[in-house]
């Protein structure tokens, strides 16, 4: 099982270095008076130690054991996780990025994003249960009213409580225009609510004492479609009067899913059988509701891929150091040993750099797109939470899919430094394989989020957001023109952000006489996006190095270590970019031309 | 759980279409009288029904099970396994492709490839019980004196005994020539065996009454290194002088283990302490031997990529027809419907499409690859025998590698495609996944495999093996070059296959100035290889399809859907050799540089 330490001499790089968060919270009022550089240093450095030691020490025991339904429908979860939890509520930690006013401290969510990536390195399924009730927790303080507020967001911001989103039904899940479960309206002004949701993370367990699912469903008479979905919050048990917890509500666990992967998660299908239920939002708005947030669950999974790449970095370098097999082709390395260390052939650091670079990489695109998520909920004026807003859109899908896809991959050749090892349980390795698969799928698929870019995000604004980004790219190549040991970086970077714009337009013509064009475009799009964003975010960051280097620094083998990483991005994964360039515009005909039925015969 | 169906239709084309196995049986004086069409025909229609009616459902029954280990160190196989062994070896399946003299039917290894692939695409895990007695055998038949062949060869070729492959010690795979296991000689020119080895598939089983052995061990005295290692053959039980099973050797299973995949097959660690061995092959010469024949099993394992690829699409392809969401993107295709069969949507195509063109693709690569192999045993002069024996080690690190790489991408798609569902053990889906990762490991892993092609095939003589395969492909072209319906194929596969010779041009001059080059250019340059190569074949069966439409016949639609598969391939994945052939020459120095102790702070 790889040891998880917590990267925090990488967190702090990008934090403080490359992306300036404390000089972005320190412009923020809400923040600037509590997100102070000692609080954050406290609060990275507790939660560090959290998931270094109570959480890491249970990701193979979660994967091992799994949760277990019992016939009254309750589940167990692995041995450890109820005791994590308690202790992770003890400390507060749920508490940490809400509103004063609901029990929280108050701190910035892009705090909280990089306390869960530490969370989800560690253990990721332990991790869903708490992350499960942001997007509950989002959903009430959104649309909630008051009463709403007081009776559950309390108590799921205290972490008493866990929530869950109930979306997918057995024959939908991309398509939720299609759902049918149903709520009635009781004459008490609730609502029966009765159907079958599936792929419920968190459904039922015994970490809290009660679950607040956020349900969605069609009132009687609804319109068809996306247009007739409502949004409605179904407790666990009711609760009383007082906050305590009332009567069993008739929501049920009919039995949990035996997955690929992330097996510590209790994943249920639950059975609404007349259960009641609270509108929450409009009416039929349901969906619209839940758009607005669905950025930051998104950002939330894009994390499962630099966790997924960092996890499993760290295991692999730990072990190519360790293994000994064949000598070095330019010479024994350690003559002393009956071998070399694996670390010295070059395919292997080819594939520990290409896990460091999306881990490092990714670190920086997720924290970015975390701090829009900031000055969305608080920045000062309209026109700068529009454009931020429209950034963290933009950067969404990208994030999510990309990094997902290239975690994946980390993963699997963190099984490959790892030979035959690598697919034996004991080492861990195959675990983080299982893991982050659903990555790709889980809110949004890797083929919904590219139709998201470049259909909804890109071509329906007329490229403008793809724009808004291209110059910042641009002015940012500008200004470090002249700068000559950046040249190495700023010219495939500027030729690239030139060549997006171009393949743009190029595929924006050929949507104009067919449809199909944008999704035969739209994966390729997608991935050569992504390569090219964390390119630009390799540059910043191989700026920020430079600028250190040249300023005298005691950590010269750090930042000579991120130039070398930043130069490995640039000539051994941005060439990537060709492949897709090319198959992007390469026309819908080859697949659409043949008949469903004649893919097989 | 996907339901498999033999593509006979596939095959046949392959075989009689485009690598004219009839008329190469028919060449050959070992196969002319036996290998004749109606023969070959009632054998792969007789294996498609085994496969389909008794290997494929226990596919999730191995899985689900996996094998169970007992005190004494016997291990019971899952529910069916040991039956339908049984049935195998009662049709004689065991028997097919060996020699007369030693009870098989004389047929070639070739058809049994066909049979292979049937047999892996149903049931991988089952398949590898008889496979790994394929290496016991090549070892025995090629190595063995008569009586061992006697005493050891007609029992495997039966079926009645299995045999395995015992290779890998917990401290080393890749890097044999660090084994520890030793072989002391006894008095009566047998040899006591002591040691432990892991990773043995099949190494303990209850599907045969005897198991054989071949270990790879060192004599006292042996030198240091691969040149020092021999081969014994060590039998679980000792046979008597009739034949029958004699006493028990000390041998046994200390555990199995627990694999992400391949539940089915029982992954042994064996314990020799003292066991009985007799020496096969010259001393010391251990590994030279199974060079002889490691093409083989490296072929056989190729065939696991395309297993994978074809397993996990039939399962993609049925559920994308019966799947329904969303609408697409040109209008309603199923107005009648809640929403469209997912087959509508264009990126489901790009992935469905892509499994199909690695599935027979690389279904054409590796029956070419068997086809050399029937040459070199049975060819009737040296020189067509060395010919075919240079092309058989030239495309099995191809074979081997991409094909399992790719098949893997395949197995991933599927998952992709089943969206949620795919990631639920039920659908059998992520099973493919997780059954197809060793695949790129066992065997020589990727990384092995690279070397081999480009350092050891290519490099090492000069180019040459390289240059009689461009050869090949240009001799193609130009037979093809005034055909203007095949330009689309010829003109792309001209100009790369002259590019592939001035990469390795280029890597061979930067070789020479430093080892490291090889390394860091290998995997790209293997994958590269793989495209072209997979190119050559989408082009030879391009051409095949063209020349029956061009004949007239009732299967239009089948030579049809053939073309536009081949147009997929070109358009949509041989463009990613661009980012490959960039990156492999890229130069050694962002691998190399970076101190193995600044990888992490």
């Amino acid at each position: 099982m790889p040891e998880y330490k917590a990267p925090l001499r990488e967190i702090k790089f990008v934090m403080d270095e490359v992306l300036d968060m404390p000089g972005h919270y320190a412009s923020l009022p809400a923040y600037a008076e509590v997100a102070t550089p000692e609080m954050i240093d406290a609060i990275v450095n507790e939660g560090a130690k959290f998931c270094e030691n109570v959480l890491a020490p249970l990701n193979r025991v979660g994967d091992e054991e799994g949760c277990t339904r019992h016939e009254d429908g309750s589940v167990t979860t692995p041995t450890g996780f109820k005791e994590a939890y308690a202790q992770f509520v003890e400390g507060g930690w749920p508490t940490l990025a809400h509103d004063v006013e609901v029990g929280g401290q108050g701190l910035p969510e892009s705090l909280s994003t990089v306390m869960s990536e530490m969370v989800g390195t560690s253990n990721w399924s332990w991790g869903m249960y708490p992350g499960l009730s942001h997007g509950a927790m989002n959903t009430i303080s959104t649309w909630g009213t008051q009463e709403q507020k007081d009776t559950y967001l309390t108590k799921l911001v205290s972490g008493e409580w866990t929530g869950t989103m109930c979306l997918t039904e057995p024959h939908c899940g991309s398509d939720l225009g299609i759902l049918k479960t149903k709520a009635e309206p009781n004459a008490d002004g609730s609502y029966s609510i009765s159907g079958t949701k599936i792929f419920i993370s968190a459904g039922e367990h015994d970490m809290a004492e009660n679950i607040v699912h956020i349900v969605l469903a069609r009132l009687p008479g609804a319109p068809e479609g996306t247009k007739g979905i409502s949004l409605f919050i179904v407790p666990k048990f009711n609760a009383n009067e007082d906050g305590s917890v009332g009567d069993r509500n008739a929501v049920v666990c009919g039995s949990i899913e035996h997955k690929m992967g992330i097996h510590g998660n209790s994943t249920c299908v639950m059975n609404f059988d007349g259960a009641k239920g609270f509108l929450i939002g409009p009416e039929n708005k349901g969906l619209n509701c839940m758009f607005t947030f669905m950025n930051t669950a998104r950002i939330g999974t894009a994390l499962q891929g630099v966790t997924a790449a960092e996890g499993s970095f760290q295991g692999a370098l730990a072990y190519a150091k360790d293994r000994l097999a064949m000598r070095s082709l330019t010479g024994p390395k350690a003559p002393e040993k009956a071998a070399d260390p694996i670390i010295v052939h070059p395919d292997v650091r080819k594939m520990l750099l290409t896990q460091k670079a999306f881990a490092e990489g990714g670190r920086a695109l997720v924290y970015l797109a975390a701090l829009q998520n900031d000055i969305v909920h608080k920045g000062e004026s309209e026109e700068e939470r529009k454009a931020a807003d429209e950034l963290l859109g933009f950067l969404t899908p990208i994030a999510k899919a990309f990094l997902t896809e290239v975690g994946y991959e980390s993963t699997n050749l963190g099984v490959q430094v790892f030979g035959g090892h690598g697919f034996i349980a004991e080492w861990g390795m195959e675990q983080l394989v299982r893991d982050a698969k659903i990555s790709t799928i889980y809110e949004g698929t890797t083929g919904i989020q590219a139709l998201d870019l470049l259909g909804r995000k890109v071509l329906m604004t007329q490229g403008q957001s793809l724009k808004n980004f291209t110059k910042m790219v641009h002015t940012f190549c500008k200004e470090n023109a002249e700068n000559e040991a950046m040249a190495q970086f700023v010219e495939p970077l500027a030729k690239l952000n030139k060549e997006w714009g171009d393949l743009t337009m190029k595929i924006g013509m050929n949507a104009m006489k067919n449809r199909d064009e944008v999704g035969s475009a739209s994966v390729d799009y997608l991935m050569y996006s992504g390569y090219v964003t964390l390119a630009y975010l390799w540059a910043r960051m191989a700026k920020a190095a430079q600028e250190a280097l040249a300023a005298g620094t005691s950590e010269e083998d750090f930042y000579k270590a991120k130039l070398t990483t930043a130069r490995f991005y640039f000539t051994r994964i941005l060439p990537r970019t060709a492949g897709h360039a090319a198959t992007m515009v390469a026309g819908a005909d080859t697949l659409m031309d043949l008949d469903a039925e004649h893919f097989a015969f």
